[in-house]
């Protein structure tokens, strides 16, 4: 009996230093994936997604080692994941635990979904205001067209 | 002390049943993700990168419940991770382990490299002799070119 309670956990090494996303919606783990450009990083990464959550249905997590984020790319993560939950780990402890949050403005790195705006054929920085933050809706501050979930598209 | 001690190991779900790829190279393991079409499976998943291994460096594995391979998805896996090992679950016990082939024949799968190639414009499966399994290089049935690992493409 023993050995098989055994088998049914498995041990995974918890990271030292660096920053867990918790409760990932799962169709977007891959998503963030992506848009943090995990694909290419050479530090110790654990990804688990479609795991049981009471609160969120089907969750995703992602285990960082070594990497901790700032403003712009926890704006990023917030408009992928809003439910998302970052965890700060320094020696093995739980130093922060932040919700991420929606951002009342987006500046740079969603493209406009009009292919006629001014940021799509010139070099200016794309400007969004939030105008819902629950459905994620970004009207664009120079064609005033909306980019939303499902058109959005990191740049 | 023990607070810390267990702070330093997670508990991850083994699963119950399913396939554990172990021992890809680091640098594969999105790409076996992709061409298993993992970032859209509603089924758990676990991923890891970047981990320690004596024998192959920076190892990856992927664990997935409920999934199991056979010939051509196998022979997928072989060609993207040459290194792999399946490992088959059933009631959380190990009732397989394989290391990847590379096969002599890749039928159907992967994309000639050269766009002249009749299987590129018409509608006829791609077919490929490995003539190179260390380096992977696959020769055209019908044009001889010689597709490798920096330019192939799975289709």
């Amino acid at each position: 009996m023993e050995n098989t309670d055994k088998r049914r956990e498995l041990q995974v090494s918890a990271i030292e230093n660096g920053t867990v996303i918790d409760h990932i919606p799962a169709k977007s783990v891959f998503q963030v994936v992506k848009i943090l450009g995990l694909e290419d990083s050479t530090e110790q990464i654990l990804i688990g997604t479609n795991l049981e959550s009471k609160k969120y249905g089907r969750k995703g997590i992602i285990k960082l080692a070594n990497r901790f984020f700032e403003h712009d790319e926890i704006n990023k993560i917030a408009l992928a994941a809003p439910s998302a939950t970052l965890i700060v780990i320094r020696d093995y402890q739980i130093v922060e635990k932040t919700k991420v949050d929606i951002p009342d403005q987006v500046v740079r790195f969603v493209r406009c979904v009009n292919p006629n705006c001014i940021t799509n054929y010139e070099k200016i920085a794309t400007k969004f205001i939030v105008i819902d933050k629950e459905e994620i809706r970004l009207e664009c501050h120079y064609c005033e067209k909306v980019t939303d979930k499902t058109n959005m598209v990191f740049i």
